[in-house]
């Protein structure tokens, strides 16, 4: 299972330290640009609001199992929370969609790393994709929660 | 990039007629079976309602940069849409976790075809991943309407 780079994210986040928690709170506007080959797959996004963003964590841990969240000191599996080390350091974020220009789009609500390989990119539909009811014992309720959790070095 | 698996997904889904259009019209009660090496990663997750699960779409046709969806005859890019088909094909769902039974999880929601390898599983959080009022040019906005679309040969 081999992955091919479908464009690359430009942020102003260069360290692990500077990115936000979780895309959600990121506030900066970030360049998703589209390699020329993959510019066809975009045709008509401008009609989404919001899209699924996934990119690869290329510096992420790929063997830790296990970490504390900013919320508890308790270990849990990283599958059980929003690490991201992980053994497939895929990242996940919904994304703003603000314009489009060109083989570029630009976004509100990404976490990544500048430099990070675009790995795929699909309309968010609310249908399918939003739960307000689902609950969750390792991430608070309010975004303003989770931007107060504690900073971790993992 | 190089992904492992980190497990297998078993559905009675064993081809790609059987599935339904989308893993939240899928009311079947489908088993992720983590490798032991993974389970660590598992601790505490009975705490979570709900999990994105991501795994690798085997079967799906990585060339195809524009399709047509259910809901009308006007091609559009995959990056627009929720084709199975795309560059990198990592399939999205989110799941209702029903329970866990030692190194496997019982879910529902998930359309993976039989034996699909799984790639990452993580908590689904509402403050982070539900935006109910999004809005989306090519997907309906109720389940009834998308289980109602055209079926596609691609």
């Amino acid at each position: 299972m081999q992955l091919t780079p479908i464009g690359v994210i430009h942020s102003p986040y260069k360290e692990r330290g500077d990115a936000p928690r979780q895309g959600r709170l990121s506030e900066n506007e970030i360049t998703l640009e589209i390699l020329p080959e993959f510019v066809a797959a975009l045709k008509d996004i401008e009609r989404c609001s919001h899209l699924i963003v996934l990119y690869w964590g290329d510096r992420a841990n790929r063997e830790i199992l296990q970490s504390r969240t900013p919320f508890s000191e308790v270990l849990v599996g990283v599958f059980s929370s929003r690490s991201p080390n992980r053994p497939n350091p895929i990242a996940f974020c919904v994304a703003d969609l603000i314009r489009q220009e060109d083989n570029c789009l630009i976004v509100r609500g990404v976490d990544a790393l500048d430099g990070s390989p675009l790995l795929d990119i699909k309309a968010y539909a609310p249908a399918l994709d939003s739960i307000p009811e689902a609950t969750n014992g390792h991430i608070p309720k309010s975004l303003d929660e989770i931007s107060k959790g504690k900073k971790r070095n993992a």
